[in-house]
């Protein structure tokens, strides 16, 4: 579908309304009252079967009457008339319509059958469709909206477009009052149209600056990185809130990779990739929007140059800016030269910088402090931090206004952008900051919302100038050896040895073994592998093989391995009296690395995801889980292992020595590889542990779990 | 300082304006036309040496010519002449004043000099002052404005005290123009009266029903204590935010313990203990107010039923929930039966709730959905998430106020406190929200606030429920040893071995050791103590052994033992040349345990936190620290523990027996012991690893750092 497609849903220049009613306050009355209401200077045309007229306007029996063919046709009928009705307009020349009706998708497996007919009806004539289970869409610009709820009478036109699968994220942002918007689109099941497709027309809509996505899930990741292209290619941001992230479903995985990190790591990892501005709730977005659409100068670096007027407040924007990870840097020398300059003498040139009471009647120390922060290298934004809530005195909003006027002031000289935020939330007194208004200056309400608005904008310029194209190469593919995947396709699990017969193929460095399958044999492997050993009981049927006491390390003899080689068949057959064991292990025990987990785990719709984080027992103590999809390049996976706390381990803790991290990368990269040949094969894989030896030494895998899907039946 | 000192200050029944002047916009004409314009019934009394009188008044020449004695005296003069001018109005026979000039302990060494003298004047006279460096305060109640700042006209009486350290605290909460007021009081330097006697007034204070703090310190945790205690007994709850706590100043600690815990984690403690509502942001805090001030049924358990009309907000409001830490619990399956027969067809019966599109037309589907969660036994408040910002339709403002008014009726009707939120921050539609004026349901903003706000209220209604008196014991003192606190005196360092006999002779266990100053020692040592053996370098200059090869472990037969003797000795020499070693301890090496760390530190102003975690080599890279102030008993002690991430390698992991925890325990309560004897001799004590053995084998303190505070010259 290309972006043209969409021009007679996004922009329609004749309307029908099937399902028009003459009796007031149903769907089919609003959704012809709304458009009147809301000024569409194009023909629209109600369809019903007997009234002469709806809402004043010349209504039509049928759509074979209509006196042309209608660019769009809004669906004000219950579910079981939709179809029937589309393809009737199909036929009549309809190019685009707009479904309200629920009962599909979302209801019930005739629902789901109902929709697939949908689609097929739209694959077959080219109609393209917003909905089903939807208020419609607002084109704000051009005054036309195919809404089934009620268009705010305050909307105004202006940069912002939202899409949103669920109708209340339309309505929650088109009602904060704080922006103009050029379309509102309630997607609902996006049967036919989804975020993707919006996307690609927005990035050549005119009036769109900036794109705000309520989004419950993902259908085409592939689609939609190609539309996020388009909307970088074009200049404007995307901000997007996931929702429906909770940790219940990634609870009962059997490979801790899988329950390590959840929906939202995969997500956020996609976002970065894609350049997606991701936030955690409507405020977040809200101010992130704002942010956005203000300012026309990207940042150049992630310092944050902040003033107020308090300091009281200062502390709390210094509390608050270290929890929400935004850097303030010290100012440089030179700059606390011009602040010492430019404040009272018991000022204190510092970032945060309390440019004193003083500064409240006298704005032109204001503008010193401004331009002093702005000059300074390291500081790539100047936010300002003043109170002005709408319930300020008279006396307060004259005094703050004149400092709103001086930074819009100052500002438009600066070549860095600027911001000016409410500490507190809750709305701004119009009087103080209309002088912002029709300027690059960002207007923004609550600390925490505000820094990390300021925090995300860093990361988006970053992305924007690092260019999306090379930064990450895809890893030459893996040619899948056929055997391995009839061996993964037969969905049966591995054990240790065969795990680690499948890395070794493919190039993860494991510990030497043999099987022995009786104290005599293990023995004699020992003294072959050389002691110490490691011996663990080898069974398909027991996934932890601790848990059962199968597990013996530090064996320095034949005595010793003798003696564990009882002892775990008694223990496996007291703790897991069913298992059917194959035999002993015999291990080479690989000591003095640092333990890390490394492992693939499904991370539906975007394939498979490489995880690392500490490993070893601890695994579950530390939570420490970096995930990137797949695939993965060598500088994603050192990026990638530098953002765990295990990094520290790696680094050499405490006077150890740093550990073989390059090859580590190179496991993880390896696991992209099989990620991209065995992928749609694998439910998981949890390398536990992974020792990482000293640099130079490489690494060797201690234990692997591989996990097959299940095949369908 | 009783109580009844401060009605002077806070409900004056005259004031004298000490400085005031005739020309308009100065602080001197401000401060009476303040007291003027917002309506004081009192008597005014302005001074100034020569006009006759001000804006409007009749002025007076100085103090002694006053008609009578005020109660109060605003001073509105500079830093220089505000003793003399205390002195003289002290003697005059005026009790309380409040000062706003700066130039005091805030600026520099001649002003704190300047504000001792104020102290002692005050203490000799008995006067009490508000201030110095202060925006006043204002009695919203009586209208009495002692304040240098304009007050917002649409300010309000309520039952809402604001006390702010910062001025701008008091400025952001009061224009929010959200809570009716009865005082708010920039409480400046506190140089007199801190926020303890404010609190102390405000539990007696008809018209105070919540607090408000804006802290930048704390000055006296004792009395702050018993103010809270006052509080509690008249069932007023205090939310405070205190600014001024990031990690900046904790991180160059030599003891672990120091860096792990920073003060937030200190007042953290100390407003759990004390009842105090913690929050961390203005906005936060804003929420935690309107809760407070609404809610008088407290909640009899901390699960959160709640209600929505949107598939995409309920997905959003469970995500917030988990990230807030507040618990949706499933709802039983009477109450799943009542909402089946409550909700439309294709409805869910599940907690959050998605009322479904339906309730918003048909108000008694929410009637019967909130009965039926507010009927749950697992559920203790319901709270109904609904869009309402300022931007709504006409249409729609009008459709959400009969939800309004729906909520309100049946809350009024429930047993269980009811809230209703905006799930974006912002504003509310002030036609929406009117029906819960006057009722107990609380209204908030921005689906994080509203839901950190009702996670505090829960803990506050636990608190309550458990009582303050008897919750947490003092442990029995231990008498401090006068050879011990005159080791301590000397502030130089311990070594472990002698760090080791302090703690075994205050009851904690350590490793059996001995020390040796040559190989021949060394092995006879190792074969009494039986192999395996671990060695240590002695050397009260080297804090951290590990970094410089200073121990080795695991040594099994004499000759390890005499080989690591050499090694440690000639790898010391190389890496801490200057260091004087006094010899190699030998020590039994005990394993098999869970390694902890426990340990003191330094929590000014609230003496010392006894700190653990993760132990071990991890310690810092777990980043796995609680911290309670001392004193601490047994109970106090075993929550601790149980709150930090190691508690699952403690209760038996994989398999593993459960440790000792009793014993551990045990450890923690001696170091607050130790804390309560010898805490001002004290800086740090870092016990690293503890070994935790399993239950019934007790504990063994590996290795400890004991570092006394720097004697003061």
């Amino acid at each position: 579908m290309s972006q043209q497609a969409l021009t007679p849903l996004m922009r329609p220049r004749s309307i029908a309304v099937l399902g028009a009613s003459p009796r007031p306050n149903t769907l089919g009355n609003n959704a012809v009252a709304n458009l009147q209401r809301f000024g569409y200077a194009g023909a629209i045309f109600p369809v019903h079967p007997s009234a002469p007229e709806v809402v004043g306007l010349k209504a039509y029996a049928n759509i074979a009457s209509l006196p042309e063919a209608p660019d769009c046709a809004v669906v004000a009928l219950s579910s079981d008339k939709v179809l029937a009705t589309l393809e009737e307009a199909a036929g009549r020349g309809v190019r685009a319509a707009v479904v309200f009706a629920s009962g599909f998708a979302e209801a019930d497996a005739a629902g789901r059958a109902l929709q697939e007919e949908l689609q097929a009806l739209c694959e077959r004539t080219g109609l393209v469709v917003c909905g089903p289970n939807c208020l419609g869409l607002v084109n704000v610009t051009a005054r036309i909206s195919l809404y089934s709820s009620s268009v705010p009478e305050g909307l105004r036109a202006g940069g912002l477009a939202v899409v949103s699968h669920s109708g209340s994220g339309c309505i929650a942002l088109s009602t904060l009052g704080r922006f103009g918007m050029s379309y509102m689109v309630s997607a609902g099941n996006s049967a036919v149209v989804d975020m993707a497709g919006y996307l690609e027309f927005l990035a050549t809509d005119a009036s769109t600056r900036v794109a705000a996505l309520f989004m419950e899930q993902m259908r085409d990741p592939g689609r939609f990185a190609k539309a996020m292209a388009a909307m970088h290619a074009a200049g404007k941001p995307v901000v997007a809130l996931k929702v429906g992230r909770s940790r219940k479903g990634a609870a009962a995985s059997a490979a801790h990779t899988g329950s390590l990190a959840g929906s939202g790591e995969a997500y956020a990892d996609f976002f970065r990739r894609t350049g997606v501005i991701g936030v955690d709730d409507l405020d977040e977005m809200a101010e992130s929007i704002a942010l956005m659409l203000a300012v026309k100068k990207l940042p150049r670096g992630d310092g944050l140059g902040m003033i107020s007027v308090s300091g009281g407040e200062t502390a709390m924007l210094c509390d608050v800016a270290d929890r929400t990870g935004v850097r303030l840097p010290d100012p440089a020398e030179e700059t606390k030269a011009r602040l010492r300059t430019a404040l009272p003498g018991f000022g204190t040139a510092s970032n945060p910088l309390d440019a004193t009471g003083n500064a409240v009647y006298d704005v032109s120390v204001y503008e010193a402090c401004m331009d002093a922060l702005a000059s300074d290298p390291g500081i790539a934004l100047v936010a300002v931090a003043q109170d002005c809530s709408p319930g300020l005195s008279k006396l307060g909003s004259g005094n703050y206004r004149r400092i709103a006027e001086k930074v819009a002031a100052v500002a438009a000289r600066l070549d860095k952008p600027v911001a000016f935020f409410n500490p507190a939330a809750g709305g701004m007194h119009p009087f103080v900051i209309e002088p912002f208004e029709n300027t690059d200056v960002a207007v923004m309400q609550g600390t925490r919302g505000s820094l990390l608005a300021i925090r995300r904008l860093f990361e988006y310029a970053e992305f924007t100038r690092a260019g999306r194209a090379g930064r990450e190469t895809s890893p030459a593919a893996v040619r899948p050896d056929p055997a391995w995947r009839a061996r993964l396709g037969t969905g049966a699990p591995f054990t240790e040895r065969e795990g680690k017969q499948f890395l070794s193929a493919h190039g993860i460095p494991v510990t030497r073994e043999s099987l022995a399958t009786s104290e005599d044999e293990a023995v004699a492997a020992a003294a072959t592998l050389g002691y110490p050993v490691v011996l663990k009981v080898e069974s398909a049927g027991i996934a932890h093989k601790t848990e059962v006491g199968g597990v013996r390390v530090g064996l320095a003899d034949a005595g010793a391995v003798a003696a564990a080689y009882r002892g775990i068949l008694a223990s496996v057959k007291a703790k897991a009296p069913n298992a059917s064991v194959a035999g002993i292990v015999v291990q080479e025990m690989v000591s003095g690395g640092v333990e890390m987990i490394a492992g693939l785990s499904q991370c539906a719709p975007f394939g498979m995801g490489v995880v690392t984080g500490t490993g070893g027992v601890l695994v579950e103590l530390v939570k420490d889980a970096s995930l990137a999809l797949a695939p993965l390049d060598r500088a994603r996976a050192l990026e990638l292992i530098a953002s765990t706390r295990a990094n520290k381990l790696l680094e050499g803790f405490r006077g150890a020595q740093p550990a073989d991290v390059e090859a580590f990368a190179g496991v993880l990269v390896a696991l992209s590889s099989i990620a991209m040949a065995y992928g749609d094969l694998l439910e998981a894989i949890d390398l536990n542990p992974v020792s990482v030896l000293p640099a130079g030494r490489g690494v060797r895998v201690l234990d692997a779990l591989i996990i097959p899907q299940k095949p369908s039946l």
